[in-house]
């Protein structure tokens, strides 16, 4: 039968986590933490809930919400946001991304989307009638080459799409990027979607360099972010975008008809752990570096090839050495023989990469990365 | 600057509770209600977060609550679904109306709705790069006419969205209005879309029309539901959507990258009401009708002229006898001079009704109810 995306299956992070299920395997594959988040925040839930915090959220979000989102970005990069005008709280981060892709990018536009790439951009971009323009990161850094960006801008260019902490490959834009992309706009139409849902991670005392820092590129720039990943709740599925007034007013056009509004009790609760604990995440970068110097201790014996990770909670490995399958076989047999789930990084790219590679979570308990890193060693 | 939307402005339910807050008005215009679900329910999300189920739900739902609509559906409407293939959990009904319409309605195609309809559905089609045909319902019984549906069908026609029972009139397909619509659509590619978030809202012992209750209807349709309605719960946001597996797999690729999944802790204990309280939804026509002809009752005496609405939990007036003014502007003399918020039906028509009518919900407490119709009989 018809289909709007033949090129669509589910999505891998579907397929890998059931998979995992079903052999009992460790799941270091689907991004979420094996942990929960600070416990004020989940009692507070209840206690909404409680009160009678049942109905409707206004369609921006919870007032106190995105009174403490404008607070933290004054705080962090140093850019005073209006709570009414520019913050809209979404149904999780995926659904901000969408909205914003939805209410800008139109039939034959071109989007220029940045291999491994998360793999909602380019569906929301072809349900839009447009074009993904697809340019690969080349290993080993993964940086953009912004020469190779230049030469891809066409009066067709609607949108880039900037994903830092990058998910896979766990690189940042550093400041000389968001320079040589405000140049590369100036005079443009062009708008920006800056997927920052790992802002929060950033590793050996590196800043986020996100675009809200800058003042030419904000103006136009959609910001997304995500409460699951900062708060360690991903099954709740609050996220936000910021974006300058005019560019919020269409993302809301489409966010109004898209969820309405996100779960009332847990926005509250958002609310109130971001003003009572604000430490949570100033030291969610050194919590999470722990972790990541944990893991790639444990498996620095493997026959895995690395680099540590810059920021996000994933770590990719080249396993060159161990197999020849293609990516996707080679997580299947990781699964079913050493008993761990890895995310293959060439569903994320068109074109598939030179070196072999899969992605891990080290967002787990330190015992779960000890046991999966014994597996991981014994390969 | 350039917008995909000329046409849409804040949704009216934003722009009506917010001026109702503002004056203080008894807020009977967005559909809401002031009361709350079952304490179980409302328990049950502070427990399940206390053990820990924060992280994502599975895509397509959590498998307790997939059981639980699969057997309300078998018991109400007689038929049997597949748990794995035919039910998707949503982030609200909202959701479930954009992802159908996403992954079923191309460029250039055509979408019969029917006037007065839901705000949501025709901005949705227009993303989608295809055009409304938009038909009006004809006063005062808001039936629809199926000579007329007859004759605007083309070969552009993909789909057809029904609402039952309807919002804003209150009128319900029958049993003979659905063999219309399958003499009409046999032989054709048309698909259905029935947004029935109001099924367990129908009045005098009247059965639900479903599209589900019809093998050749429910064979091309997505059938949509919602908890918030049926369990007072509608800041929770979580609904979702019954179609065939083939037609379920289109709406699945478009849900996953649109919000991913829904609140986890909340998908769990709506599944646990519904297995231990299934007297709930046995109850509510009794509950909401007891609401209705309280309602009526109370604004008899007034000068708005209305018969009682047969399903959902709102009651269209019509107040030509009390103004000339045009229904938005009125909606705005009575906030600020009744101080009772109502929704305009004309922002829900292409043309405007030929009659002047405004919408109150009586999802209230009665005393608010009985507090409403006190100013409402004063005008
Ligand atoms: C929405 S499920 C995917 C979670 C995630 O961000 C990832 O694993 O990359
Ligand atoms: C999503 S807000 C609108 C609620 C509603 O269904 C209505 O008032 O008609």
């Amino acid at each position: 039968p018809h289909t709007k995306l033949p090129k669509v299956g589910t999505t891998i992070f579907s397929v890998m986590s059931q998979m995992a299920a079903e052999h009992n395997a460790i799941n270091l594959s689907q991004g979420f933490p094996d942990f929960d988040g600070p416990s004020a925040l989940l009692e507070a839930v209840g206690r909404y809930i409680a009160q009678g915090a049942n109905q409707y959220a206004p369609m921006t979000g919870v007032p106190a919400l995105r009174e403490q989102i404008a607070q933290k970005v004054a705080l962090l990069y140093g850019r005073e946001v209006s709570v009414d005008h520019e913050i809209t709280v979404t149904s999780g981060a995926t659904e901000a991304l969408f909205a914003a892709i939805a209410a800008v990018v139109r039939a034959d536009d071109e989007v220029i989307i940045f291999d491994p790439a998360y793999d909602s951009y380019e569906p929301a971009i072809e349900l839009n009638g447009a074009k993904a323009v697809r340019l690969q990161l080349q290993a080993p850094d993964f940086r953009v080459n912004w020469d190779e960006v230049s030469a891809h801008i066409t009066d067709k260019t609607r949108l880039i799409i900037l994903n830092s902490p990058h998910n896979p490959t766990g690189t940042t834009l550093d400041a000389d990027d968001l320079e040589r992309l405000a140049e590369l706009v100036e005079g443009t139409d062009i708008l920006l979607l800056g997927d920052e849902v790992y802002e929060h991670i950033v590793f050996d005392n590196a800043p986020h360099h996100s675009l809200l820092t800058h003042a030419q590129l904000y103006e136009r720039s959609f910001v997304v972010s995500s409460f699951g990943k900062t708060y360690h709740t991903t099954g709740w599925k609050v996220g936000y975008c910021i974006a300058p007034p005019a560019l919020s007013v269409e993302l809301r056009k489409v966010h109004q008809y898209l969820t309405f509004s996100t779960s009332t009790p847990m926005q509250l609760a958002l609310a109130d752990i971001m003003r009572d604990e604000p430490q949570h995440v100033s030291e969610l970068p050194a919590f999470y570096q722990h972790k990541r110097d944990l893991f790639c201790d444990l498996i620095q014996p493997s026959r895995f090839k690395f680099t540590p990770t810059s920021g996000t909670y994933f770590q990719c490995v080249d396993y060159s050495a161990i197999s020849d399958l293609p990516d996707v076989e080679f997580c299947k047999w990781l699964i079913e023989k050493a008993g761990v789930a890895a995310i293959p990084v060439s569903v994320f790219c068109e074109a598939p990469p030179d070196i072999r590679l899969v992605r891990f979570c080290f967002a787990k308990s330190d015992e779960t990365l000890r046991a999966a890193a014994e597996r991981i060693c014994a390969i």
